[in-house]
């Protein structure tokens, strides 16, 4: 079973994740959460790591879909998109498949909604490669 | 496989609400993210659901371990707890079960950090039950 869609993107990192919101806004996914996970690290157990950012990526049409088929699928949602640094000119930008909301609930009535949302989000990271 | 670690509340939804906030602090998680997903629901699409929250839940040690042990392991984090009104007096826990992490990445070394998170938001939601 895989969880991740990803791309690698030759551009630094704060290039990268300006692009990333960019690209996902072209698919119609907002952007309700923001994680600096490096920030966060750093403040609450002086650890340093590599720039990383989690943004939760929510459309809402695909939200309320996936929630009439399945009530409790908040726990999944929003998809993260996390965009993290592997060196200075190098970024891995790494979206949570979202057929992992078909294959860990087992119900087959949110295969429409994780087919789109995974064909927009793929979409996104093809138009970061490029 | 499940995907939810859950527990029913006999009480209002502002009130669990406020009181899951407790419970997770009790458990040494703080709050990263939150979403108020009938508003966001309300305003996006002017559709109207039972009142639901989802919370982002980070205990930092544990999200540092699991980042050193599986590098796209953001893509789960943080955990989701979502509450959510079944009706005026009942309102439904859930918590993201931290197993899947290990199930989704196939990554024993990840086996001892689920744990811990699981049995802390399990602790966490047994004190709500009470």
């Amino acid at each position: 079973m895989t969880y991740a869609l990803s791309t690698t993107v030759h551009r630094p990192f704060d290039a990268t994740l300006d692009d990333v919101r960019g690209a996902l806004a072209d698919q119609g996914f907002g952007v309700l959460t923001e994680i600096d996970l490096a920030a966060t690290l750093k403040a609450k157990l002086d650890v340093d790591i590599n720039p990383q950012v989690i943004l939760g990526a929510c459309r809402p049409p695909l939200a309320h879909a996936a929630l009439s088929a399945e009530p409790s699928i908040g726990l999944l949602l929003p998809c993260n998109v996390v965009v993290r640094a592997l060196d200075a000119d190098t970024t891995l930008v790494e979206a949570m498949d979202p057929d992992i909301m078909v294959s860990l609930t087992g119900n087959p009535e949110l295969t429409d909604v994780a087919t789109e949302a995974r064909d927009r989000l793929t979409s996104a990271l093809d138009a970061l490669a490029r």
